[in-house]
Order: structure tokens, then sequence, then C-alpha cells
């Protein structure tokens, strides 16, 4: 599977709908700039990476349709595309990144022939999308000697793949070793309200046939409880200085719920997400969305891979040190409970 | 809101259609055998002491449709009645001790005339639903001592009024506490997969116009974090002679980053959810339930109260304190950070 597929034959560029995912893996082409606007607004190609690279791809594409009475007109046309399609989500930084070394690079290469600048700029979506890839692989490299065979790893929404190019992040030391013959158990929280780790998480391991158990995000603690989880490991947004570290919501109570079972944490990123000028997470502004994304279901169609593994228990056991009192009609009893509970029956 | 009415006038039970929640607030009545016994079956009437009030009521209703030769006949008939309604949902406790009751007391009275038989069986009946009133108000006062006015709290599930009967458990001294003029913020849980908070929970708050707001169960960590929770409410469906307290799946998760933020955590049931005869949490089989639960989203509309606040944070901050280890292309960074994240990029 490949979310981002240049094809140099047809010179055309194809995607995996993420939008369809997990009922339906089309891929589609994006051959006009409205297309490729439209692919990255409407999450068609989404995770800041992956959005990058297509980017790179799309604007090639779109260079080698330019039809220009010379290099500045051709850069200038350029520019106009790249605008364009960073205007498509404004708030993804991969994507701005990427749009702005491609148009650098031309107007660099002003000086040389148009079709010489145009096999340039391809060379700069290739580079754009191998160096993702090396560092996706250097990051699964280090990961993996975190954890070994036969280990039960939790994951928290959605690093993998899809997201980035090859590998992933958290995904990666996974998929990795699963290509070296290694065997995981991977749980995955399906992750509340937008349940990318339903649709997205449990179909890239499923598809890459991981041993992988979806799960409601507050079923986390019953597999650590069990005993089945020996790492955690996840993406990251933004990492402050202090370490500090801005991931999807729920990520910190499932740091919590493991540092109380003693599993060890990790977060998983490129050195690009780790944010010196932001000292601590305090700095660290969070975006809230849309109430309605908690109060009406969107997916009308199942939510996860018709044949991926489900863990549901219905209820789950708390401790009693973690309990402040239990509270009955005849008065409240407090720890110990050995001694206060039998009393009410006395 | 009356979730179980029984008009005397008019000789007819009524009650509120759970299954038609949040979306519809509507009565149906309970006057066959038939109705009564898809009422409970298919979750119209749910919650182990709401069940348990309904069939109490039932007996009584199905009892004045009999038409009997004499004594024996009439206890003979009502047992089969009995049998029937308890085939409805052959695990709930509390609906199997209801139909006991009221077929012991029977069978106890039946020297007496017929009609006096079902005088003592509305009696009974009501005994029932008045003992649950009353019993939730107890607790719920007790609960009251522990939480003052302006208090945010947070809850999982649904412990609440249509549950019981008047109060609830769980959410009793919210509901007592408003009664007196005391004002919470009360944050609710959605409690996936089935919805319980958010279906029912938010519904009953809002209709009672307290002040609640809908998060999903992996946002509990940050209202925590943001210092909004002052204690935390759960009901519970088994306690053990040690004080480990089974309840809905994600309550022990909700312990453990209540005990992570210092913030006391609360069981709130009646003495008959205390089994003392279970040493610990261990003896304690859990349900395992339908994957498709998790896969699948049964609620086509929506799943909370139109006008209900909610909270929706898309990230969250793990403190640096809870990671392992931060995992980039360059290497893998560990504590203290702020050394190691910094040498990174030296």
């Amino acid at each position: 599977m490949e979310n981002i597929r240049y094809d140099e034959n047809e010179n055309k560029l194809y995607i995996i709908d993420q939008s369809l995912l997990p009922n339906e893996e089309r891929e589609i082409l994006l051959d006009t700039a409205e297309q490729m606007f439209d692919a990255i607004k409407k999450l068609k190609v989404r995770g800041a990476p992956a959005i990058g690279i297509c980017a790179g791809y799309c604007l090639y594409v779109l260079s080698t349709k330019i039809n220009a009475k010379n290099t500045d007109d051709f850069i200038n046309q350029l520019e106009k595309y790249a605008d364009y399609l960073n205007s498509s989500r404004p708030t993804a930084v991969n994507l701005s990144w990427a749009l702005r070394r491609m148009t650098s690079l031309a107007k660099k290469n002003k000086a040389l022939p148009m079709e010489e600048i145009k096999r340039n700029l391809l060379q700069c979506a290739r580079d754009i999308h191998n160096e993702d890839i090396d560092m996706c692989r250097r990051i699964s490299e280090h990961g993996l000697t975190l954890i070994k065979n036969g280990d039960g790893i939790l994951t928290h929404c959605n690093a993998g793949p899809l997201a980035t190019s090859k590998y992933g992040t958290a995904l990666g030391p996974i998929l990795l070793g699963k290509e070296r013959g290694m065997e995981f158990r991977v749980y995955a929280d399906e992750t509340r309200p937008l349940l990318q780790g339903a649709r997205l998480t449990s179909y890239e391991l499923y598809k890459a046939e991981v041993d992988v158990t979806l799960i409601c995000d507050n079923m986390a603690n019953t597999v650590m409880k069990n005993g089945w989880i020996d790492a955690v490991f996840v993406g990251c947004d933004r990492v402050a200085a202090n370490g500090d570290t801005a991931n999807k919501i729920g990520t910190c109570g499932v740091a919590i719920l493991a540092k109380h079972y003693g599993i060890p944490f990790y977060v998983l990123g490129p050195t690009s997400t780790i944010d010196l000028n932001c000292k601590t997470g305090a700095d660290i502004e969070i975006e809230e969305r849309d109430p309605e994304e908690i109060k009406k279901m969107f997916y009308e169609k199942p939510m996860a891979p018709e044949g991926v593994k489900c863990f549901n228990p219905a209820f789950d056991v708390t401790d009693a040190e973690l309990i402040s009192g239990i509270v009955t009609q005849n008065g409240i009893c407090r720890p110990p409970y050995s001694e206060s509970l039998t009393k009410l029956f006395k």
C-alpha cells in the first residue's frame, strides 16, 4: 500500500483516498489544481508529513502543465499554484514548508532552461518523499531497540504509514520488526471523537498482518492491568524544550495509566516536532473543536475493518486503594474497607 | 420526569421508553404481559433497580387481569406470569428478586380473599418503589456531605434516576443538592461503547437544569488537569469484601487519573451491591460483549441532547515526568529532557 504514488511514465499522481477508509481502499488521481486542493481540504490525504509529500508532487505535476512565455512567467504561475494549494489547510506546517521548498528551488534555478527547472522540481519532490522515508526508518530502528519479539504494545490515535511515508513514526518499529519476522501484539485505542485509531491504525496494522486488537479508549486500563502491555508508543504534534509533549487528546491519560502500572511510555517523532522555543507544555495552545463531533456520529458505515479483532469488556474492577469512600444508604465506608464494609452488616 | 408511573385511577402502568432517549421522551403503556416482556428485554426500561420496580407493578397489573376459579388457581396463574417476565432478562438480579417478593407475598396470603391479595400485591409493588426512593435519598444525603456548593464533579456511565427511582445513586447528591439550591458543574464521560453517559446521564442532568458538560472518555484527564474536578462520583455493579469495585468499563482508569491528581474518588451504591462472599475484585467475572459494539455505531440519531454543552479539546499535553523516552531519527532522548533534547540540535 502506497499512500502517495507518482507514476513517472504517465506523469500522474495518485493517492489512497483516506476519507473512504476503512471501508474502501481506492486510489484516486490528482490531476488538476482543484482536485489537489480538494484532496487536502477534505482529508483525503492527511497526516502532516503525508500532506507535505503530496504537496511536493502536486506542485511538480502542475508545473508540467504551465504554458509560460519565459522563466519569470513560469515562476510566477508556479507561485500562484503554490499559494492556491497552501490555502487548502492553512495551519498544516508541512504543507507550506514543502511548497516553499519547491518554489524557492525554482527561483534559485531561474537562470536555467524551463525543462531543467522542472526536472529539478521533480527531484525536489522526490527528495521530500525520500527524506521522510529515511527519517521514519531511522525512528523505527531506534524504536525497535525498545521492544522485543512477542511484546504487547499499546498505541493511541494514528502515527502510521498513511500519515507519513513508509513505516510511520509510532507504528514504525512494529512494521519494521514485522518485516524482519518479529511478531508483536498491538492494542489500538479507537481514539474518540474522530476514531483515527479504529479507522486508520487498526486498518494499517490489519493490512500488514500484525496481530492488532481494537479497544475503546476507556479499555486501555484493562489491557494494562491484565499484563498484556509491555510498552506504549505514541506520536507527537509538538514537544516542548522540557519534554512535555502535545499529542491527540487522551494521550496524557494513557501515560498516567502506564506510569501506574510501571509500563514504559515512549513518544516517537521527527526532530522537527521538537520546539525549543516552547519552554513547557503550558505554552502550547490546545485547539478546541466542534461539539457536534461528540454529539453526533459521522461514520454511518462501519468504523473499523470488518475482520479486525476487538476486545470489549463491559466492566472493570477498581482497586480498593484507589477509592476514597464507598457511599451506601447506611453511611460512608472509609478504608480499610475489609473492616468498614463488614461493620455495615453488623 | 417519572421513569415508572402507576396510575391508580386508570389501573395503568406507564414507563418512559429509555431506548428513544435522548431524542424523544415518550411515555408508553405497559398493559399486556407481552408489552412488559418486550419493554424489559429491549431496554425500554433499564437499570437494575428500575427493572425491579417496574416488574413489581407489572405483576400487579397482570394480577388484576387474572380470571381465576379460586385462590390456588390465581396464585398458579400469577406465578406463570412471573416466570414469563423473569425470562426477559435472565441475569438481572433485581428482576427475579422483585418478582419473587411479589409471588411469595401472594403465597403467604393465600388464605385471604383474592381481592385482598391483590390489594396487598399493589402495596408490595409500592413498597419496592418507595424503598428504592428512600435508599437513593439516603445515599444522596450521605454523598452530599462530600461536596460543597460550586464543586466540579466527574461521573462515568449512568447511575441516575432513570436507572433507579428518584435521585439515583451517583447522581443523587447532585440532584438532591440542586433541589436545595446548590449548583454543581458536572462532567459526564460519554462512556463508550454504548454511550450511557451521553444518552442518559447528560440527558438527565440537562433536563434537571444542572450545569453539565459532556466529554469523551479520553478527555477526563484534561478536565482533571485543568483543575475543574473536585470529586468523582460513580455507581457500582458489585463491591467485594475488600472494597474492590466492579463498575462500567473505564471506571478504574478514571480512579487512577483521580489518584494522580489528588482528587477523591467515591463509589455510591446500595448495600445490596456489597458481596462479602466475594473476597477481592479478582473473584469478579467480567462479561465480554459483542465486538460489533466497538466496530459499528448503533445510534443513527444524535446520541446526546441537542442543547447540552460539550468540551472537545483536540489534543492534550503529557508531562515530561510521564515519558520514558522520546524517540527521534537522531536517537532516543531520556530524562532529563531539558538536557537531552537540546543536545539533539548541537
